[in-house]
């Protein structure tokens, strides 16, 4: 038995960096006059500064001019600024600034997913290294709670996958796309028209976004370390109204799918376009609501389902991290260890996936075709499991066809697409959307 | 600035109650050589006694003879039992043991959901007057991390409603009653037949079981007391095969639902038979699944789905609470506060609910039957939403009449059907179900 000596504090400052949409929320919560986060930390917990790019800005959220500053060194010297709430986004300058703040000894609550993507093990060791907390509930899933479970209630469990749909943008777009018929470029105008989707959708559409979150919830899931790069992706821009058709006549939906597996001493981490099950609770997640399933050696499958991003999602994420990180500095309990030792797995190939895949071709319409095609993917070991063939057009003499393999090897399928597109025969490869199946329970 | 004092544990010695479904996974994975427990806590956790009815028992996990005991005095006089374990279930002697427990200053961790409904808040109360914990992530949800959500990720937000599935034994028998059109009786069979439904089928099918859960719910989600007799408690032994095609008819299912929802000073508690629209999550959980939804000021309504029992689901809760617990001593932190100080709210009368209904009557087939029936509900002010007139029958001159309602009062409806039984032109008031509708977000 030892004593613990850590000092305990009794009254806690917080310094906001950010003061855009989520910020203006947590900073409305510190300010509200009933005190609702000081009375769930039981101590007063008091904005003390807001780092903004413009002090004269018209904000909705009154706060008191005098506790606003353009230089972040207000918050980082200010020994009276005990946590640091980063809510800025992008990776820079909010990086340097959460690396500084935990450097001089102050904790942080971010909702930034690129930074803890390409710099949460280092950030958190670094965290370790000066005994505070560095929280990011907020960086996944908006205000579904997901890293917290993760790292604590699921702690028992050896994970062995993750399926999630991390992106509302882009399940919104789907699902206009998939119900409505609506085609690509108008799911997008429209995203963007009510404010889900940026300027540049990028980020959204490219899996970019959808990708760092999976960064993110693969390494607590797997205790190791999958970064940014580490995920395969692919976005949705290839689809096209004809694969929502197809998907439906086969008995499924297509989602933007990030999926982290454990094999063995590896990971797979990827994001792209999934085949999802009609009957599956994912194919079931419509519009800009968010889902993750986690499946636990013990606890078999577990689905969080809510809303992934928005105002008050995201502060709920941000002032529970704020309470946790507030209830330890009052009790002087030490940080808990975020990222168990690591088991350090290798990250999987994406030449080595096995996946059933879903192909359309667009052909020439003539006998022998299909025997070519079949022939391709057979010397290949990619075996057929069904064929559609669909709308040949008299006046181009093309048909359309739709195939579905069996489990193939992703090296053997991309090798099978090289080969149809040198055939004569073939007029376009359209698409390749690989068909996830569960086992079941 | 104060010191903390409080002594930190460099070992910590579980001490196991009830080595039966769970005790037999709990024994198993802190047996377990390569010790997941004591590696995740950062220090040797180990299991120093169990308590058994019967030391001569046959057992599938290999427990030492030398820590099995039939005296609980054996845990509670150890000194290096630091926390203990309930998982022998039923109100005694868990109770007195999980009280004995934490006055001797033994940390607590049960999935004893019926403890917990009847005396939560006093244990819990005792546990922070002697400076220890009492966690209970398993007695609600099996393995679907729910409790500590509400009491940790999602406490920024207030709680408006929490709708369940909590038991999955009358989730089953509902879902091959819908589905496959199974009687009652039958289906309470076959949930017997595959060990779902205990011999005696009470606890599960009077939505007993379901409702020590939501007291449990609604005590943290609410910062009140809920106690168990405070829940209304409806089963599903009164639904018959031709509700669910009602039902179907009328674009719902039939779920048995723990709703508890704020409503100003006042907290609704209720177990019941619901209709649940088709295209609503809660809809979509079948055979054994539970599922939560939480619905918080900030997050919207938040989702939670997996296995709510069973050894492995309920192991990984223990588990998870387990290592929460034990690095909580490990690091000499003080308890979290779990329940929050209350608030104090009432508990609403059912008599005041304001819901839809689903009325199921056998009337005489003869002409001014249903202007009767109308006058009854219009002098009570209840509004009909829609009539169904079915299967007459000519040799009993019986018909059925399917009434919904628009939103009434709970007491109104009551009234209702008392002056409907009192009609000579009506033969049976077959069923009363409230239908749930959900306020678009």
């Amino acid at each position: 038995m030892t004593l613990d000596t850590s000092e305990v504090a009794t009254e806690i400052g917080v310094g906001l960096m950010g003061l855009g949409v989520v910020g203006g929320g947590v900073a409305a919560t510190l300010l509200d006059p009933s005190q609702p986060v000081s009375r769930k930390v039981g101590c007063p917990v008091s904005l003390k500064r807001v780092l903004v790019r413009d002090l004269d800005k018209e904000r909705q959220v009154p706060v008191p001019r005098d506790i606003l500053t353009t230089d972040p060194a207000d918050l980082l010297n200010d020994p009276n600024v005990h946590v640091v709430v980063e809510v800025i986004g992008g990776e820079q300058p909010a990086s340097s600034y959460i690396r500084e703040s935990l450097s001089r000894g102050k904790s942080v609550v971010t909702a930034n997913k690129e930074v803890m993507a390409k710099e949460g093990p280092d950030l958190l060791s670094l965290a370790a290294s000066r005994n505070v907390n560095l929280l990011f509930e907020a960086s996944v899933g908006g205000g579904i709670p997901i890293v917290g479970p993760l790292m604590k209630d699921l702690l028992a469990n050896d994970i062995r996958s993750i399926h999630a749909i991390i992106n509302g943008t882009t399940n919104y777009m789907l699902t206009r796309m998939s119900r409505d018929g609506m085609d690509f470029d108008d799911a997008l105008k429209e995203a963007q028209d009510l404010g889900f989707a940026e300027a540049d959708p990028t980020n959204d559409v490219e899996g970019i976004d959808a990708g760092y979150k999976l960064a993110v919830l693969a390494s607590l899931a797997f205790h190791t370390r999958v970064r940014a790069e580490d995920v395969y992706r692919e976005g949705i821009s290839g689809l096209r109204a004809r694969d929502f058709k197809y998907a439906q006549e086969l008995g499924y939906s297509i989602k933007l799918l990030a999926i982290a597996r454990r094999e063995g001493h590896q990971v797979q981490a990827r994001v792209h376009p999934c085949f999802v099950p009609q009957d599956h609770m994912l194919a079931k997640v419509d519009g800009v609501f968010n889902a993750i399933e986690v499946d636990g050696d013990l606890t078999g499958k577990i689905l969080f389902h809510g809303r992934g991003a928005g105002r008050e999602p995201t502060t709920s994420a941000v002032i529970g991290d704020l309470v946790e990180v507030a209830r330890k500095l009052t009790s002087g309990s030490d940080p808990v260890p975020f990222m168990a030792p690591g088991d350090g797995l290798a990250i999987a190939p994406m030449s080595e996936l096995i996946s059933r895949y879903y192909m359309r071709l667009s052909v020439a319409d003539r006998p022998g075709v299909l025997a070519q095609i079949g022939t391709v993917l057979g010397d290949l070991n990619v075996s057929i499991g069904s064929v559609i063939q669909k709308d040949s057009n008299p006046g181009s003499q093309t048909a359309e066809l739709v195939v579905t393999t069996h489990p193939a090897r992703e090296q053997a399928v991309q090798e099978s697409l090289k080969c149809m597109r040198a055939l004569e025969v073939v007029r376009k490869v359209d698409n390749l959307v690989r068909v996830e199946d569960w086992p079941s329970d």
